[in-house]
C-alpha cells in the first residue's frame, strides 16, 4: 500500500493514511472515537459529529469491530488520547468489513479457552500478548542462527521423509511414498552426523520433527521445531559449551530487540548469567533424594522422573547440565567414556521447569555402532546407508538437539507449549 | 578438540596440531608427503624417512586415504608445497582409519555418477565443489532471511501435517495421523495468509514442502525448500518489489561472503543489476511467438510450455516477471484485476532457465473466495478453518513462494536440482 503510515510513526502535524483493524468504538454522543490497531500499535481517531461530513461519520462509526479500515487525516496532539495523539479524519474507507459476532475478542477483554483460540488463530494473534510471543519466537530463531554462525557452523536441511526412524523407541508417523512405506522424520540425528563426516564438519539445522507419541501434556507436541547442532572433532564438553552459548544468545537477542514485546507480556525477563552448573547424574540423584520430594529414593540406573526433575530444578534455580549418565539409559549412538563403559558422555541441559536439550559425544567407531544397533533390537542392515559412512573416516563428533518450543515456553513462562506454536499438532488437533 | 589449528591458519614458525582427512599420499622414496584436508583447506605434511622416528613414519604413511588423522608438528615455509607451507610432524595419530576401497573418490579425480554420489553423500561432500554448493546454500538462506527482516517480516513456522491440501491439482502424500487421514503439506499458502490477518501482518517462512508429483526431471523434487512471503496491505506490484529485493539479496550475500566457494566452483557469478523487466503475459506470448522456436503459435489462454519459457528466457537474458495472466490459468485464491475479471494479478518470476517464483495479490473477500473453492471443484466446508477467518477483517494482501533449490541451481548453473539438496527425495530415492 502506497503512502501508508504505521500508527506508531504518526506525528502531530502530519497528514497520514493509516491502515489497520478497528480495535474499539466509543460513542460519547456529540463526539465519538475509534481506535485503529496495526502491527506497530494503536491510534485514536476522533469524530466530531456536528462538524464533520455526515457520510464520513456514518462510515467511520457504522463499522463493526475488527473490520479493516484505511483512514486519512491530520494528526493532532491530544494528551487525553492513549498515545497522546489522535487523527482527525478526512477520509474513511472500509476495506474489509467484519461480521458483528466474533468467535473471540481480540481486544483481550473477554477470555477464551485455548481450543477456541487455536481454532481462530488469526483473531487470537491480533492480541498484543499473543503477537508478542510470535515476534519473540522469530527473534529467538534469528539470534540462535547468528550464534551458530559465530560458532562456524554451516546451515543444513535434511529430509523429513525417511526410510527408517532414528531410534527404536519413539513412534513414527507412516507415509505412503509412491507405494513404498516411509516415515516422517523424528529427528535429523543420523543426517547431521553424516554431515560432520563431510567437508562441512560443523552444522546446524532448525526444522520440524514429527513424533507419533501418545503424550497429551502441556509440554509435548506431535510436530515440533528442533534446533540441532553437530560438530566434528568436538567432545561432549565442547558440545555443552556450544549449547550454553546458543541458549544465552537467544536470551540476549530477545533482551536487546524485543523490549516492547516483553512489556506486552509482562514477563520478568533475565538473561542467564555465569556458567550453567554441570552436575553429574550421580550428584543429580543425590540432590533429588536430599529434597525429600520423592516417595521413593532414586538409585543408580533410574531415569529421572518428572517430579524429580522438578525438585532438582527448584533446588538449582538456573539452567544446568546433567552429565555422565548410566550408559544403559542413553541411546546407543551416544559414546561411553573411554575409561568407564558404564558411563555415557550423554548430557541433558535443563531449565528449572523441564529438559530442553539432549546431547553427547557420538559413537564414531563402525564396529561399536553396528553392535549398538543390534543391542537396541534394530536391524543394522536397515541403517546401512548411515553406518557404512563410518567405514571411511568418520571423525569423533558431538552434538545436541534443543526443543525450540520448550526454549520459548520456558523463556517466557508460558503454561502450555501450544502457546509457542501458531498451529500446534497434537492427538486431538489436526486443523487448522 | 582443544588446541586444534585449522590448516588455513597454520603459519610458518607455529607449532600446530591439525585434524582432518588424508587427502593424498605421495611416496617419493626417501621423502614422502601426505596432504591433510579440513573444512578450511589443505596442508602438506613432510616425512623424511631417514631422519624421523620409524614409528612416526610408519603410522603416517601406513594410513589409507580419507582416514582421519591428528598431526602435531612445526610449520615451515616451503615454496614447493601447494600452500607454500608444510608441517614437519612430531606426532601422528590415526583417529579413524578408512577402509582401503572407497565407494567414491573425494579427491574428485575419478568421476562418479550422481546416484553413487547421493548414496555416499558424506564422501561426496568432502569434494571442494560439493562442499562449496552447500556453504553457498547456507549463505543464501542467511541473506534471504536478513532481507525479509529488512522488509519488516516476522518469521513464522506453519504445520507440515495438515488435514487438507492447498490446491486441488497437486498430489499429496497421505499420512496416518492417530487413525485419521492427514497429508504432508504441499505449501504454506493457506497458513501464511491466515497470519497476514493477525497482528503480524507481514511474514516469511522457509521450510520443507512435499509434492507427490510423478515428475522425474532435473528440476523437480518431491521434497523441496519453499521460501514464502506474504504481506497485508500489499498489492501484487509491491509483492514483486519484495521478491526482486530478496533474490538480489541472495546474490549479494553470496558475492560478499562466498568468494572462495565461487572460485572452487569456477562459476561466472554476476549479481543481477537494474530492475527485473516486467512483461505482461500478452507480451510474453508475443515474444515467444516471435522467436519462431515453437512449432505452434501460442494464443491467449495457453499456459507457457517449457520450450516457450526457454526461448523467452534466452530472449530476455535476465531475471524477469510475467504479469497479468489469464485468470483461468491461475489458482482461485489469486485475485483478479478489479477492472478486468479475465485478468489475474498473479505473476511469475523467471530466471532465464526456469520459473523461480509464483505469486500474486490474494482474494481477500469471503464470498468470492468460497465461490473460488467451488469453481475449483473443492468442498469449501473442508477449508472452513481457513475461509471463516475471512469474515472477520481480512486485509488485502499479496505474496509469493520461491523455490529455494531452484534459486541455488540457477544461481550456480547446476545441471540438476539434486545438486542443491544434501539428501534429495524423488520417485526413486528415499534413502539416505
Amino acid at each position: 500500500m502506497q503512502n501508508r503510515t504505521y500508527t506508531a510513526d504518526a506525528e502531530p502535524g502530519d497528514t497520514v493514511t493509516v491502515a489497520g483493524w478497528v480495535h474499539e468504538i466509543r460513542d460519547l454522543g456529540g463526539i465519538a472515537f475509534i481506535i485503529v490497531r496495526d502491527t506497530t500499535g494503536k491510534i485514536q481517531v476522533k469524530f466530531e459529529k456536528d462538524e464533520m461530513d455526515d457520510d464520513l461519520v456514518e462510515t467511520g462509526l457504522g463499522v463493526n469491530r475488527e473490520s479493516v479500515v484505511e483512514i486519512t487525516g491530520d494528526v493532532k496532539e491530544e494528551p487525553r488520547a492513549p498515545t497522546d495523539v489522535e487523527i482527525v479524519p478526512t477520509e474513511v474507507e472500509v476495506v474489509a468489513a467484519a461480521e458483528p459476532e466474533l468467535p473471540l475478542d481480540p481486544s483481550g477483554k473477554v477470555d477464551a479457552d485455548l481450543s477456541t483460540r487455536l481454532d481462530n488463530r488469526t483473531l487470537d494473534a491480533r492480541k498484543e500478548d499473543v503477537e508478542a510471543v510470535f515476534k519473540i519466537r522469530g527473534e529467538v530463531l534469528r539470534s540462535v542462527r547468528e550464534q551458530f554462525r559465530e560458532l562456524g557452523c554451516s546451515e543444513i536441511n535434511t529430509p523429513k521423509i525417511v526410510a527408517t526412524g532414528t531410534e527404536g523407541g519413539t513412534e513414527l508417523f507412516p507415509i505412503t511414498y509412491f507405494g513404498e512405506e516411509a516415515f516422517m522424520n523424528q529427528s535429523p540425528q543420523l543426517f547431521k552426523q553424516l554431515m560432520v563426516g563431510s567437508g562441512l564438519e560443523r552444522v546446524f539445522e532448525i526444522g520440524p520433527i514429527f513424533r507419533a507419541e501418545e503424550h497429551n501434556t502441556p509440554r509435548h507436541l506431535n510436530e515440533a521445531t528442533s534446533i540441532d547442532f553437530e560438530s566434528a572433532f568436538y567432545d561432549h564438553t565442547e558440545a555443552m559449551d556450544a549449547c550454553e552459548s546458543v541458549v544465552k544468545a537467544a536470551y540476549e537477542g530477545v533482551a536487546q530487540n524485543c523490549q516492547d514485546e516483553l512489556d506486552a507480556l509482562g514477563v520478568d525477563f533475565e538473561v542467564p548469567e555465569g556458567d550453567f552448573p554441570r552436575l553429574t547424574y550421580e550428584e543429580a540423584i543425590e540432590r533429588i533424594n536430599a529434597t525429600g520430594e520423592l516417595d521413593e529414593m532414586l538409585v543408580w540406573g533410574d531415569d529421572l522422573p518428572t517430579e524429580g526433575e522438578k525438585a532438582l530444578g527448584e533446588d538449582v534455580g538456573t539452567h544446568y547440565f546433567i552429565t555422565d549418565w548410566p550408559s544403559e539409559i542413553k541411546p546407543f549412538y551416544i559414546k561411553d567414556h573411554d575409561d568407564d563403559e558404564e558411563l555415557s558422555t550423554g548430557f541433558d541441559m535443563m531449565h528449572p521447569r523441564m529438559e530442553l536439550v539432549s546431547g553427547g559425544q557420538r559413537e564414531h567407531r563402525y564396529e561399536r555402532l553396528v553392535d549398538g544397533f543390534e543391542q537396541q533390537g534394530l536391524d543394522p542392515e536397515a541403517f546401512d546407508y548411515y553406518t557404512k559412512m563410518f567405514k571411511y573416516g568418520m571423525p569423533p563428533h558431538a552434538g545436541w538437539g534443543l526443543g525450540g518450543e520448550r526454549l520459548i515456553m520456558t523463556m517466557l513462562g508460558l503454561d502450555n507449549i501450544r502457546e509457542a506454536v501458531l498451529f500446534p499438532r497434537d492427538r486431538q488437533r489436526l486443523s487448522p
